[in-house]
Order: structure tokens, then sequence, then C-alpha cells
């Protein structure tokens, strides 16, 4: 059977506009990915009587009810409450979950007093399956009442992610007869609309896989999903159109089923046992923060100088004074002094020097935000590049430090 | 009277999860601030019949229904065709809007050919409201039936919100009598659930104003939201709370309508014209782009160093190679050489050291993730903090970096 799922989202806060419903998409991602259909998403605030009126209509319309939000340990925190009485259950106080908050507090948070009302997050429906917070205290939980499923699942959408992967999609999966299996395809260098207009004759022939763009953050990411019996028959259907991509795209694919650019690179600098040090102006840190938010980074990257003003860089960096004078500090010719300076003064195989205008205001010299030079110093090579970057601040730098985890990308494919 | 509003998004992305419903967001924003009560989202996919059903439900818990979505030129745009079937009303063709489209291909699309399927963006309910779409072709409308007042808006986010703003907040305002307004208020150093413990009694025997904590990235932020005839009158409400609540709290309140604690911290620099620079080892420049991220950050910002092996602590840093083998690189004096070495190399006013374990593993000396020392070095004062951090790397950072900006925020606010 197909089922048919509804997300209703519990919070006051989503109603007033102060966040944007972001559990809600990634409940759905997994369920399109799992062959459920999701024709409704509901928000309703945290009130016992509207609450229940939106779950009478969610009955009536769905096969599965997942909820997200109002597990937490306040008075108006009320899911549990009302989706039980909806369904005829009784809350009953579990030990073992009582246990484990105790627990989480004691280990975790042993500054924190635990308060009385963190423990009537241990109250959960009779006869549910419990679902492990691992990253907060309020556990989510699923029961069955004839042909429906209630699931719940906490708000924060950290703890509502771990959730989904770790206790609803083995819970899900085992209800649905085919399986779904799918592969991430990662672009950097090409638009949505370019990477589409490439591959449309493809897309629109397709049924089973079917191929998707998702464009994020200056990326582009194509989703392909098949379904089939087993993972073995869905590899199977995914492997010609994978090959088929591979070659209409090329180089600009820098991972298949990998987490970032900034993953790809550290992966190859440990397989080519190289190191890495990152002089940074403009970006002020973010090329080095997401190098270092993969795990065992250090063992690759040495470290960087954040050079956000011009003594920085001629003392910090050993870039010429008459250099910048000459060339201003936004130049081809100081990137590529920033790159070499900063990997002969940390001793790494490759130096990375970014120099810009992330904005909102132009430099003194004119020169408008998004005009940025990236270059890379490496034993016999250097490169400069000038990427095409604007809108807005936040944008502009993270374009600036993907075209240098980009430019160390395609440097260590092409040694 | 106070009007209760619905908001229908209309989009089978949505229920992919391939986007966020950020629409719904940005209208729940605007009708809380003009004070009309906002119920339910619902979220429906480009399916005239589930979007009747909706619309039906819609019609009983709602005066007013605004929809997103489901205007532009391709068949499965349906939103106006079921709306006005809904509520009785012919679709019309207006000969003015055609034009405009027309014009608007001319001028902004001049490569594109334009397709005749685009007029009939032109069809609309018979007696609306037009909305102009400044920034896009579809407009907006909006009719009343008798008590009811139907307003659709494009789906795309930019047009969206350019119309909220020039169209439907003047045609709203006109409807209301009364308005809201809210302050934030910005918490560090103490957890939700003892925020609220604090603050319990007063928060429950409030009306209007409200009060209600909401937790993120490990801080807290309580917002106090008033509605009255006046901005004046809202004002008037919400001082005495205001005030109560900075009393109960105290310094962990470190803003109120502030944006974020680098915010905060960036403002006090350069009221007080003093200079920055930071020492990073586990944050690894998350302390360093948290602060660039703001906008003229390099008038007090100077740069930093991230030191992420031993070699680069002493060679960049100018830290005692014997004082790391006798104190082990994560202590409290290795912090503390950080800050200071980091604050005379760059001539700064203030240095800060960062270092630590951000995980997964634990380093040689058997110290465990979380395990962070952070120090501040000014000319006249050392400081230096062992803050509780745990969960994953992720929020180990996220912490560290948070409470690197707070112990700027208490020193500054101290002078």
């Amino acid at each position: 059977m197909t089922y048919t799922a509804e997300i209703i989202a519990v919070g006051t806060e989503l109603l007033l506009g102060g966040t944007a419903n972001t559990d809600a998409q990634d409940v759905s991602k997994l369920l399109s990915e799992l062959g459920i259909n999701v024709y409704f998403h509901t928000v309703v605030g945290d009130n016992p009587e509207r609450m229940k009126s939106a779950v009478e209509i969610a009955k009536n319309r769905a096969d599965i009810i997942i909820t997200t939000g109002g597990l937490g340990p306040t008075f108006d925190d009320v899911t549990k409450q009302t989706l039980a009485e909806a369904f005829g259950k009784k809350l009953i106080f579990n030990e073992e979950v009582a246990e484990k908050i105790r627990g989480f507090f004691k280990k975790r948070l042993p500054h924190m007093r635990m308060t009385d009302n963190n423990l009537r997050q241990a109250e959960l429906p009779e006869g549910c399956v419990i679902f492990d917070n691992g990253v907060g205290t309020a556990p989510g939980c699923a029961f069955q009442v004839d042909e429906k499923h209630i699931l719940m699942l906490p708000g924060p959408p950290r703890e509502c992610r771990a959730m989904l992967k770790s206790c609803v999609e083995p819970y899900l999966r085992k209800l649905s007869e085919s399986e779904i299996h799918s592969h991430n395809i990662h672009i950097f260098g090409m638009g949505e609309s370019a990477v589409e207009e490439k591959l449309r004759p493809l897309m629109e022939s397709l049924k089973n896989p079917t191929l998707a763009p998702y464009a994020k953050d200056g990326e582009v990411m194509l989703r392909l999903t098949a379904k089939a019996q087993s993972k073995q028959k869905a590899e199977e259907l995914m492997a010609p159109i994978l090959a088929n991509v591979r070659e209409t795209l090329g180089d600009i694919i820098y991972g298949i089923d990998t987490e970032s650019l900034e993953n790809t690179v550290i992966t190859q600098l440990r397989e080519q046992r190289l190191t890495l040090a990152t002089a940074e102006s403009c970006t002020g840190g973010l090329l080095s923060k997401r190098l270092t938010d993969i795990p065992g980074a250090s063992k690759v990257y040495l470290g960087g100088i954040i050079a956000y003003s011009e003594q920085s860089k001629t003392e910090l960096l050993g870039v010429d004074k008459e250099l910048i004078q000459k060339h201003s500090v936004v130049s081809r010719e100081v990137a590529l002094a920033m790159a070499e300076g900063v990997r002969l003064k940390l001793g790494a195989d490759i130096g990375i020097g970014v120099t810009g205008i992330a904005g909102p205001d132009s430099d003194k010299s004119g020169q408008e935000p998004g005009t940025v030079f990236i270059a890379l110093s490496a034993k016999n090579t250097t490169l400069c590049n000038q990427p095409k970057l604007f809108y807005d601040r936040e944008r502009i730098r993270i374009g600036a430090a993907s075209n240098a985890l980009d430019m160390i990308r395609r440097f260590l494919s092409e040694k």
C-alpha cells in the first residue's frame, strides 16, 4: 500500500513568523525519499483545542500523522496530551525514560539543577515505541491505532533531524514494501538553471529513477532517486543515469554523496598527505571555520591568519607595503603575496590567500563589493582567480570561501 | 473586531521538502505586527481538489485567507481558479494587466519570447483589488465576500515579500483597529528552563503584554509583545515588564532588540574605540567569522591567528614550547599565552585566546571533547574561563565562540 502522511508542526512561534517551518521540510524530504505521499502540512499553535481540531482533520485525510514540537518540559508543551487523547490513549510515566533524563542532566549539565517539569517529558502514551533523543532531553514516540500511525518528534531542528535519521526512518521503512535509495550529486561552478538546461531532456525522460536539482548557497545538488525491491535493484537502475550525468557535467561535479566542498578538500589532502594554510581578509575566518568544521582537519590544516587590517597583512604575512600601495589591498598581486606568505610562515605545502570587498560599502579605492581575488601558492605553482560574486555581504563571503575551496579541489585533482 | 487569518501556501515542492515555507513566515510576521491572529498555516500541493478542501476548512476558521503561490503561468498554477470558484466569483481577463505583462517582457526579458500562457496571469477574480508585482509578472489580488477577505500572493519569496510591503500591509491596516509591538530580550549564560523557572510567576500572570522564551544555539531569547491602539500605548504596557525582567535576570541579558552577541561586542568596541585580535585553536576561525559577519567590523577587529597546530602556536603566537609541554596545549596557561601573544603581535587593546578539544575524539593527553579554555588579555587585565561545553563538535565550537564573545562583552561592560 502507498501511505499518505500529514505533518503537523506545533508552535506559536511559527505562527508569529519568528522562525520558518524547517522541521516540516526535513520530515517531507525523508518521506519523499521513502515514497510516502505528503498532501498537507499544518502549523498550529501551542493551544490544545486548536491542536485537537487539526488532528481531527488530519485523521480523516492521512494514514500517518507526524507532529513536530510541543514535547518540551514547559506548561505550554501539550502535544503528547492532545494526541493521546485524540486517539484514546493514556499517558504513562516511564521510569526508564525518567532515569535517562536524570542521567542526561547529571552528565551533560552538571552545573544545572534539573527542575521537576523536566520529568514531564517521561510521560508517554501507553504502548508506544520510544524514540531516543540523542541530542536533547525530550524523547519522541510512535503509536499505532488500527491502520493509523502517529509519530511525535521534538521541535528543535537539530533534535528533529537526528531523530528522523536514527528512529523515524527505520520505523517507516518497515511499513513500506519497496525501498527508496538515492545518490546526491554535488556541483560547484554552474548555476541551477544552466545545470537544468543541460540535463532537461534526460530529466524529462526519466520515471524511475528520478533526477531533481536543488540549489543552496551558490551550489547545486542533483538528487537521483530510485524505487525498487532491494538496494541492489535500485543501484542497477541508477548506475547508467549516474554515468550519463557524470559525462554531461564533467569536473564541475565535486563529489557524489559527499557532504561539502570542505569535506572533499580535507579528504584529498589526507589522501595526498599534503598540508594547508590560509590567509583571509574579506572572508574573515569563514574559510578556516569551514575547513575545521570537518573532524580530523587538524591532521592536514596547519592554521591560518586573518589579516583584516592592512598592518596585519604586512606584519603577519610579510606582504610588501609598496606592493599594497601600488596595486591596492584588493588585487591579484596582494592575494598571491598572502598565499605565499602564509605557506612559508606555516611551512605548509599549499597556501591560500583571499582578499576582497564583502560590502555593504565599497573600499577606499572605489572597488565594488564582490571584488575578490583568490590565490593558491604551492612549491612550483601559483594560481589566482577572480570569481564573479554579488548579492550581499553574506553571499559574497560564502561565495569567496567556496571558490577558494574549489580552487584547492581542482589543484589537488589535477596533481 | 480582531481578525483571524489563515495562510495557505500552495506548491508541491514544499511538500517534497525542496524548500522551507518562508512565505508563511514572512506573511505571519506582518500579520503579527498588525495584531491579526494567525491560528493555522496550511501547505497544499498544486492539486485543485485538495486545494479546494483546504480552502473549505480555512473558510470555517478564519476571516482572512491569504494564499501564496500558484499564480504563475503554467498549467499547474490553479490558485486563482480554485479560490474564485470556492467563493462564487468569475475570472475576468484584465487588458490593463495584460499590457503590463507584455511591457515587463519587452523591458526586462528582451531575450525571452513571451509565451501565450503568460497572459493567463491577467485573468483575475471579478471586482478584485489588484496587487502590482514590482519584481515579477504575476500580479496578486484581493477580494471580499461578506465579511471574509481573500488575498492571493505570488510564491517566489522575493515577489511575495515585496508585495507584502507595498500592497498587503496598506490593505490590512485599513481593517485593523489595534497594533502589535514587541521587544526581544537576548540572554546568554542561562538555559531555557532555568530562565523560565525564574520568570514563571510573571509569565503566567500576564495577558497583555505576553512574554515567551525561545532557545537557539545555546542562547535564550524572550519576546515581549503588547497589543494596543498605538505604539506609545504598547510601549507603556511593556515598560514595567521590561524593567521587571531586567531586574530579575541582571547582566545575563546582553541586549534588547539587538541581533547577536557579536553585534553587541562590535558596537561596544566602536563606542569605546578599542581594538580586538583573536587567537583560535579549536574554534578554527568561527570566532573571527562571527565578528566579521558584522558590517564595519574592520574598524575595530584587526585580525587573528588560527593556530591549529602546535607549531603555529609557538611560531605565530610566540607561545613557549616548554609551557605547552608542562601544561598541555589545552590549558589555562596556553590560552593566556595565546591571548597575550596575539594582542602584542597585532598591537590590539584586547586579545582573546581559545584552546580546547572540539571532538569527536579526545586529545593525546586524554582530555575530553568540550574541554575548552578561553582567555582575555588587556593592558592591566588577564582573565580565563573554562565554560561547560558538551554535545557535539558543532555545539562545542559554537559554545566556545559564544563564551569568548560574552567574555569580551562583560569585560567591556565593566570598564
